[in-house]
């Protein structure tokens, strides 16, 4: 009887820091070891000297999050997570949301009955706190951090989930005493809502005008306030989905001054621009709306310069996934009705990590070991999931990516989830997972998802990893 | 037979990116398998649970570097890496100096025979380019990097050392069109020597006025020529010896503009102060005398917090001993001549180790990884040593150290270099290396240094990795 | 007869940009000549060489402001305006105070009646609007700015005065489309909130908690914001009483980027720090309770760096006399109910000119030139009242100071308000006021005061001028 | 007998803080009186209303420098002072160059006597010292000094005159010691040359690519250098020609840490682009070479913006008169030989002060007030000639203008130097002036040149006054 379940042959492991060739043996879902011309395995695979990382760790992403009528996400944990496994992702961290009035514990119970016995792969929980009440701060949140859910997001727009400074400083005080990670959506709502009615009034409607709702200040208004914040907090912050310039000088403003504010982008801001919301008044620019909308292709340079050189933690898909056609989606007013009423957020779960890797790692932009930093080792250290994911070393889960690098032009047709379009079609990539492993079992293979409803394991989170914990 | 020559049992093992729990096996000085019950090995070391990290790799020291008599460096390759070795350090990378008239080749020569038949452990060479003519640029310098020495020193200051701005950009386009690193030294030797002839006419010779004639402004200004110059010639630089503020402050400019700028510092910039010169005018000062001298308090921080935040590339020891002593030291005219008379530099070789794990790690300011990162993983990435050195990974040499955390006051007696005082006597170390492996032979024990004379093999360096490389 | 009503011989005339020697003639209150050997005045003063500068601009005061019971604010239009002309100031600027609820036109209205036949030299209204209802926004605010009301006051912190940020936005909508100055107090009254709680939980009520509650990251994120909706909208803002460094480097970052951003700061953010509040629990330390708190030493420095460098437009005194004897002014709850219930203010309008002087000019700080500019030229451009007020020119109102270079202890004793205190008590100063003219009439003479109840006139304001308007 | 040589009725006088309307009377040169309705002058000029500034204080212009031949200045004091009279300049600060190895006083003594005899508006001179010997430093620079030549220029470019660091700062401390202004051509040789080599090499001759042989970062780094330099003496510099943003962010640091760094500009920064100098090989664009070379459209913002905000002290022309045909001029080799060999500079003596007027002022960019500080009374107090220059003032000498606001096309046939080409042929202007007095006779009346040779008189310059005297 073979001591493994399964080797992988001739890999070039990367991890955060190094490359190496090796065999990987698997045993129960984990690593167990790593080496040169290890024994049979029961399974043998052969990664022929391709790159082998581990699977992406996709730490902002939503499923199945309810909507107001008559809007439906488009993917539950179902669809999301073979769209994930499919694109590389073996974990992925949606958010259990709670709406103003509701406990927070029933946003999470309910929210479990939405994932479970249908996720392909490993799932655990980020809190939305949208109502800080003293029974959630003093009770619910520090349970609910004790039982494994350790961070949460806060919102500082939209009107039926954003706090304000005084309860910002309340939940990141709960973050601080209980050692949770807070992420943070910062765009400035009454600028928004200020230039909004002006736009309406105007009658400038179409979907371009969205990101003319958003200038950059508003972002850098916000994120500027939330390092506040939490410098007055002293507590550690990860801003997500940052967009261009603005805010990445005061991050990095907040960097250079010692405060532990980590930061996150996606693909939206390499690889869309503004131009991508409309040049005209067509509703197609619904499909990239959303926020903080894309910038120019010189803030591109600055985000791609920004997960270079150290300054980004964190690259997420922010996956909202809405169908174009039919009013569940990006039209549920209809056309007419304007560039405020379209949901926001695109699908990205699946495309993540092969845009990262074709046009990063292929490109030159990155080191393999950033990219697996990035998209896997990083967002597992900050959100409690470290060294279990994010890492391909022994005693990990055996969550893994062999690689294929070749040439192919994106189409929709060629992915997984339940949206009708991709933001990125047409475009040439020279890198997909060519086989993905969730905890040792093959759920794709280059061509086909060979995963299974509900073997995805929900996944109690510890506490963040990023910053070192004061010892002896 | 053992298919292992050692297994190291039961290791937390610590990469720059990672830590899990394994055994580690050795074979032919290699690490070969990295996992959960191992095979028993030829040899069998039990870790017990404690952090293995790899060997470190010090990427500025100088040992047995010729100088003008009467002054003698304390340490050559055998006592100096002896000492290394019971630091922890595993890899040593001192300068094969040119002098104003020499060829290249020859120094290279010469510095073979210094160190031929007695290094300890394994070493590589910089080169310091002092007189960059044509054949030294066109022929002797490409054919160097092509044989292995990829990476060379440029120095601002020090009057037989320094190039003006044209020989460093001549410097540099070498650098940048055959794939090799450059290190600066950057301080600005005309107000250097204006400052020092100012406090000379005014009787102020003591070492104390040594750290007064090289006020922060004078590296902040060569720091920012030094990125200027890089950026003109669009080549990746490393500003070795960083020691605060104003320097920091350049450089994080210089990566916030996407520019390749990296960063070193040296315990020296953490742990001493300009107080540490003297606070009068005792010639005890001399022992701490090194250049750019150590700042103020509020200084270390803003290093540590570099450190923290990955300004920092490399965390090196500019080890240069100089007893203090006779005359072959930091006397060689007598306590009467002046501060411009003692030689620059102070040991640091063993302590660099233990230093920053036990303030950095020990102390909660930095992550075990990131220790690993700046002492081992990142120098030998800069320098074109990794994965073979750097790393605790399949195929890497089995370069490790076994930490003791304990707690004991460091004094000089305990240490191995050649060297008659530590500047850090006295200090309160809570941790210190266990046990030093040099490809897989066990050079220090905690207690006992173990090496051997000629085993430490010189290391051709191939193109640095710190920068990813454009494919395809 | 003469043609003249007033010569000043001999005068040392000192404008906001020259110094020159002549005689100064004046005729119905204006300066009408300005000259060597002017012809003979029906009234002949001799300057004797000293300097003259224009009469001070107070342009950020509080008097006979409505306060909650039992708070009454110590210097009506009476007393504050006598204490104005023997500090040198010639020209105030209150602020007519909008309750929530409460017509805006009402409240100037009332505020007229306040300053009715009272004030000794001429004055003008600021507007506090504390409820920007629509009737405000488009009648009120428009009809006031057309009759000479042309600057308004946004509080970002205190209940019953802060607007949110879509309110701020609607404001400084009808300052741009008005023409109309927009100052702002700039400190996040959340963080002031969420910080004045927990002092209090923990029972640090003291006087000089007040500081603590009020850090300088409160001002700084509020200048930030400030700055950002002032850009959103492209309007001028003027951020007023700036403390120390934070906002500074805001505000220099809005001026590096082309934003009509100005600032003031005020006495005591140069001779003050925060240990004046009180470095044990004694209550004396209410006497310098104002908001923002004063910072420490090295802040002093970058606040005189900021005059002297152009970053500051105005300095004011911010003037809020309280009383600290009886329970009207510092007391209201008594000594131990806390921080919180202590008045925030401080008196100054009579020491502002001196201290600048002293401080600034005789100590080689700032120029003659820069003082006018700061104290007078600047904020009556700022608010609309150049070139009748704040130069030293033909055609404005002969409102002059002659200045006394000597050395004195200052004492409250030799001052005009109503205050039982001043915080500079004991302060050596080397200059005064040796006499005040308001409109061509001697209110102080150095010894005493002259000046005549309702003497003073009321100054419809016009467009402010400290931009350059597009032309042709 | 008229108490008055002259009167100028109805003038809108403007100074550099304030404007007014008022008569001016003249007596010997000198304005005596400002008043309403002044006695009759011996001659009466109605302004009717218009602005009357100071007359231009050009600090910086080339005229007759001696020059390796072929090459000559097309302007001599007899043409280049014509030209500045025409253009509303009154007062010329040109350059006596110190050669290597010549004496300092010799310079001068052979630059008065270019001048004798031939200025129709006064001058002073500034030194250029490129030989700073200890004779120079010890004796020669003192005393020049104590006679009135109270500033003096350092390249650190050009061979024949650049200093080296150690050099600079020895000069920089006789500025310090005996109250000096330095003037400083920030632009690094060494790159300069490196990059000059390489573009030469490879066939890029053309005038254009003299733009691409001095890149901002050149002028950055030189910029900070000397900032650094300043710096260690404690000395105010005065960077001269400041042509963009990467320069300009260097002094905004130095102002924001308290350093006293001025900095010049002139009119190619606001009005030439890099494309001036050709899109093209064509030798039309030798006509804009100048260095620093103009940079683009958003450089050109950058430096409007650092006029209004306060950044800038000091405009001026650097008026260098090279004529385009012949072989005197930009053609000293010919076409073929290449834009190393074409002289650096541009002619702009006559229309500085014109353009900034239209551009500036009309435009609505800068006030009227701002345009006299930095035309006239900023460069008088800058090299210690205010209030006797640079003031419309009581005491000043009577050096006026009287602007014509008028829409135009410029054109070189229009105006008076002595080169046959302008920069800004065709440019639509809408002021001119319509006179111009220098003390108090008129030496342009819109239409005609009236001046006399010999009637401008040398200025002995006192203390530069742009920073404040430390008293008593």
């Amino acid at each position: 009887m073979s001591a493994f379940d399964l080797v992988i042959r001739n890999a070039r492991a990367v991890t955060a820091s190094d490359i190496f060739d090796c065999d990987i043996a698997v045993k129960d879902g984990r690593i167990v070891q790593l080496g040169q011309h290890l024994p049979a395995g029961a399974r043998e695979i052969d990664a022929a000297g391709r790159h082998v990382t581990p699977g992406g760790v996709d730490a902002h992403c939503h499923l199945d999050q309810p909507e107001p009528p008559p809007v439906v996400m488009a993917d539950d944990f179902d669809t999301g997570t073979r769209s994930a496994a499919c694109g590389g992702t073996t974990t992925v961290i949606p958010f259990a949301l709670q709406h103003k009035g509701q406990s927070l514990r029933d946003a999470v119970a309910d929210y479990h009955q939405r994932a479970e016995g249908k996720a392909h792969v490993d799932y655990a929980f980020h809190l939305i706190v949208s109502d800080p009440t003293p029974t959630v701060l003093e009770e619910e949140l520090p349970a609910l951090i004790r039982k494994g859910y350790t961070s949460f997001k806060i919102y500082m727009t939209y009107d039926s989930l954003k706090l304000d400074d005084g309860q910002i400083l309340d939940v990141l005080s709960v973050a601080r005493e209980h050692g949770a990670m807070a992420m943070i959506h910062a765009e400035n709502a009454d600028c928004i809502e200020w230039l909004s009615k002006r736009l309406e009034a105007a009658g400038r409607t179409a979907p371009r005008w969205h990101a003319h709702a958003r200038p950059m200040l508003v972002e850098r208004e916000a994120t500027h306030r939330a390092i506040a914040l939490s410098e007055l907090v002293d507590v550690p912050i990860l801003i997500v989905h940052v967009s261009g310039r603005e805010a990445v000088e005061q991050i990095r403003w907040a960097r250079a001054h010692g405060l532990n504010v980590f930061a996150e982008t996606c693909p939206q801001y390499l690889f869309l621009t503004a131009e991508d919301l409309g040049i005209d008044d067509s509703y197609h620019g619904a499909k990239c709306v959303c926020s903080p909308p894309p910038r120019d292709k010189s803030n591109q340079q600055v985000i791609w310069n920004g997960l270079a050189d150290g300054l980004f933690t964190v690259f997420s898909s922010d996956h909202a996934p809405y169908k174009f056609d039919g009013t569940e989606g990006k039209k549920p007013g209809g056309e007419e009705v304007g560039f405020r009423h379209i949901p926001n957020g695109i699908p990205g779960i699946e495309t993540r990590m092969a845009l990262l890797w074709s046009e990063g790692v292929m490109a030159g932009r990155i080191t393999p070991q950033k990219f697996v930093e990035l998209t896997s080792t990083n967002p597992a250290k900050a959100y409690g999931l470290h060294p279990r994911k994010g890492s391909l070393a022994v005693g990990a889960d055996a969550d893994l990516v062999i690689w294929d690098e070749r040439e192919f032009v994106l189409t929709n047709a060629q992915l997984h989830h339940n949206v009708d379009y991709t933001p990125y079609e047409g475009m040439h990539l020279t890198a997909w997972p060519g086989m993905t492993l969730s905890r040792g079992e093959v759920v794709w293979d280059g061509k086909d998802f060979s995963g299974r409803q509900g073997a995805g394991r929900f996944l109690h989170c510890g506490t963040p990893t990023l910053v070192p914990r004061r010892r002896g």
